[in-house]
């Protein structure tokens, strides 16, 4: 299916446009309305090889006005969403003379979108940008909200603001050549719209074998209805501040201390996250807030989602642990997201530490069975 | 004079409490209000040597729930201003983990508030801030407005947002321990407001023997005027974008390229802008603009100010327009805001060439006279 959305939040309103193979006729349209006075593309030099000549064409047509664009690469990898490259890319600019009526193209991943955005909102005190995701997980999740920065050593998106785009196209056929493993990845923030907020999403993925969209199955579909989840969340709480926009961070506290316990290597975003809502999922239920088996609904759709990665033999529940009191104290609130039932998601400040410890360390033995059957 | 002034910007809405030795009495409260998580003071040594155990006996009276200061101190200097300080700041707060719920505090010049301002603007995506300005210039300008940023070497305040304070507190008394050159270039914007808005102001100026406030002066009064213009224009025209903030550039388009084709080492911004605004008269009366005389007004305000700089010999016309060519180059809008008549400005976006620089050659001329005299 194709359908455009639209996000109205206080920072800006704008669309979000999905479909397949319609990024290309869509853009020179967008960039007219917008009479940009200059263009940046923001990318990765092994997504402009897949897909870079594509969109060359697509932002030169025959006489546009805002003149050739300006291509700024940097390599792939969360490592590089740093200071380092946005410096470059800062100066790259300015070397260029690209002015405050430019556009930016944020053109790949959650890491360009991010770097991409963060670059946009606070070159020459803001320019406007567009975000054309790549990645299942960029379009579902971190192409829409506005949310933008870049990591320190010492904080994932310690340094950021919010910076609304002037317009997200999720254009499906990029998909076509992404990883299985970043498709997994995707499917497993899919999977958390799914126990936040729609069940119809869940029950399609029980049903998938192999844990991935059967060919044929309308991916442009289930990127809306998740595109549709995350704009009415930014709706109600573009900043944060209410609660609202919290809740999707389920998954994500354990799943960053995962993340960082193993240095960033071992897991793909989406995967920590997977194992962090099994671990919330199994602590929901210690804690008495769940109805039965939400774990076991837990590890039906997301263990499918872990293919790719074995358990390490060096991870245990103490190096979590510590990762999550590290977290602590560099002033990141340690709130859970837990669920009382399906689809019904509350934020929980302090549960008892030893409930955290053994949701945890069950969630571990049972990743390590399942790696091994 | 004592006095508050409410600045109610789209972005926020603030005070501006202008006192003399009242600061300290303020602060508690201010605090008390905000109910922050903790303290973080940026600041420059030297500063911190003359006012800091003022500062630190304010912010700790007995019992104060927000717990200790953290203090963050950079050498100080415009070429400070830059993305590597902003770094160590992120990173000093990461580690001492100072949260979201935190207070920054811009203790010192308008290097400090900028660079402070946009720490607070990006750290987590964002914390509350103070400004407590302690020259004149930040005290009439910077400090208002939530124009903060750092400097690239391709560009002054390159990289840079919007971000409104929770409240600006100007004590006269922090000015006693200034230095009387930084007094003198706080007065050249002064004096702009005065060009600008307030032909009072002027009046006042023009009767100071050697340019600066007799003693006994209510300075005070004046920086309160002073922050009444600025306040109203920020409300009109927050994020610069319709031509009415622009107008606070009076000078500067000249002043700038005075500044980069001296290495910024030469010119303090203040005199710089003096200057710049004396070739901004000079332009308007050259294109017809003007009614008579805006030229020797100008001098008669704006020459005492330069009592600390002698006419370098190797600057002339020539590096002056290739500087100013330099920054059209990088994508600086080349705009002149000219004078039709007193506190009548308007934007010029082209004036003819050959009268800007005849602009520039008769103010260099009359400098250089002016300093041999």
């Amino acid at each position: 299916m194709e359908g455009e959305l639209v996000v109205s939040a206080p920072g800006g309103e704008y669309a979000v446009i999905v479909g397949r193979g319609t990024y290309a006729e869509a853009l020179p349209g967008i960039l007219s309305r917008l009479d940009p006075g200059g263009l940046a593309v923001v990318s990765h030099p092994s997504i402009l090889e897949l897909h870079g000549n594509r969109l060359r064409e697509a932002l030169e047509p025959k006489g546009a006005p805002w003149g050739e664009p300006l291509w700024f690469a940097f390599p792939e990898g969360e490592e590089n969403k740093n200071l380092r490259t946005l410096e470059e890319g800062y100066r790259f600019l300015l070397r260029e003379g690209f002015t405050r009526e430019g556009v930016i193209l944020a053109f790949g991943g959650g890491v360009v979108g991010d770097l991409a955005g963060f670059l946009a909102a606070t070159y020459m005190r803001g320019v406007r940008y567009l975000q054309l995701p790549t990645t299942l997980m960029a379009m579902v999740d971190s192409s829409i909200g506005g949310k933008v920065g870049v990591d320190l050593p010492e904080g994932k998106n310690a340094v950021g603001t919010f910076w609304q785009p002037e317009a997200v196209l999720a254009d499906l056929e990029l998909l076509d050549t992404l990883p299985r493993r970043e498709l997994l990845g995707g499917l497993a923030e899919v999977a958390k719209y799914g126990f936040l907020y729609d069940a119809d999403i869940l029950e399609e993925m029980e049903g998938w074998p192999g844990g991935v969209p059967p060919s044929g199955y309308d991916l442009g579909g289930l990127v809306f209805r998740c595109a549709a989840h995350k704009a009415r969340v930014v709706e109600r709480d573009e900043r944060d501040l209410f609660g609202e926009r919290a809740l999707l961070n389920y998954g994500h506290t354990f799943g960053h201390a995962l993340e960082s316990s193993t240095g960033y290597r071992l897991l793909r975003h989406g995967e920590a996250v997977a194992l962090g809502m099994l671990m919330a999922a199994r602590l929901s239920e210690l804690a008495g807030l769940a109805e039965a088996d939400l774990w076991g609904k837990h590890r039906k759709v997301l263990f499918p989602l872990l293919g790719y990665v074995r358990p390490p033999e060096d991870i245990d529940t103490g190096k979590i642990l510590s990762a999550m009191e590290a977290d602590k104290k560099r002033g990141r609130a340690l709130r859970f997201v837990l669920l009382a039932r399906w689809q019904n998601p509350r934020l929980v400040e302090s549960p008892p530490g030893v409930l955290v410890e053994r949701a945890v360390g069950e969630v571990l033995a049972e990743w390590r069975r399942w790696g091994e059957a």
